[in-house]
């Protein structure tokens, strides 16, 4: 079956951000994965909503994985909601306060908590919403036609 | 080749679409092909340049495909720059005057004549923007996820 050799090729936290944009796509959202929204930051899910929302996914797949994110704040100022998805097993005590929390899993997800909302500038908002597109145009092309040797 | 192995299952119009996708990527441009603006038109490719342009391009294989389109009006008010892309063999005095033209084959494609510019307002901007975003991710994550059943 497609779907269960597609799941052989993905890490952990893949697994969690195939289910979260599996989940806010039947939101109406549209999700890319692996982001750079600037220079040394790379996010696990960003999520574009029908009135233009900007979300923020980020997966941690253990305890461990979380730890060593030393990196999560700064995604805040590149989205109005940020979450953190996680499967069912994980010790959610550990995340901290006012942050969204995602449970999931490879194949579906669901909101526990929504991320509290800080609405981005008119700006930056534009700018997400050019590097989304730029972002998912790129990757797709390379899919489509893997000797367009694009660099992304 | 995997090159070649893409090439097998492209209609002609298609095979123009990759080059001239290939030609505008390497001018800083993002595409995306067969975007629906507005319910019953279909664009071959949409373009989102550097600074938000937005240009469409219409694949002609051939005379008879040329002549059977009598939609390609309606696209001049999605966009800022129009053009056709043909191959070398097209009999280009067909075109209307006031349109571009970019020759193509499935490797690379050479703007010859720039399509004159009529700006898009910028609520238009804005709205082709968020379609191309959405168009881009969905199909990519069909590609990756060929299990999410989304509906495009």
């Amino acid at each position: 079956m497609a779907d269960d050799a597609t799941l052989n090729t993905l890490m952990p936290g893949q697994l969690l951000g195939r289910g979260v944009c599996r989940h806010l796509a039947s939101h109406g959202f549209a999700c890319v994965e692996e982001l750079v929204p600037t220079r040394g930051l790379r996010v696990d899910v960003m999520a574009l909503g029908p009135k233009d929302e900007v979300w923020i996914v980020e997966c941690k797949s253990s305890r461990a994985d979380f730890m060593s994110d030393g990196k999560w704040q700064g995604y805040l100022e590149w989205c109005d909601r940020y979450f953190w998805a996680v499967d069912a097993e994980f010790p959610t005590d550990l995340l901290p306060e006012g942050t969204g929390l995602i449970i999931a899993d490879a194949y579906d997800a669901e909101i526990l908590t929504m991320g509290p909302e800080t609405r981005l500038a008119p700006a930056r908002r534009k700018v997400m919403m050019r590097k989304f597109a730029f972002h998912a145009a790129r990757r797709l092309q390379t899919l489509r036609d893997p000797g367009a040797a694009l660099s992304l």
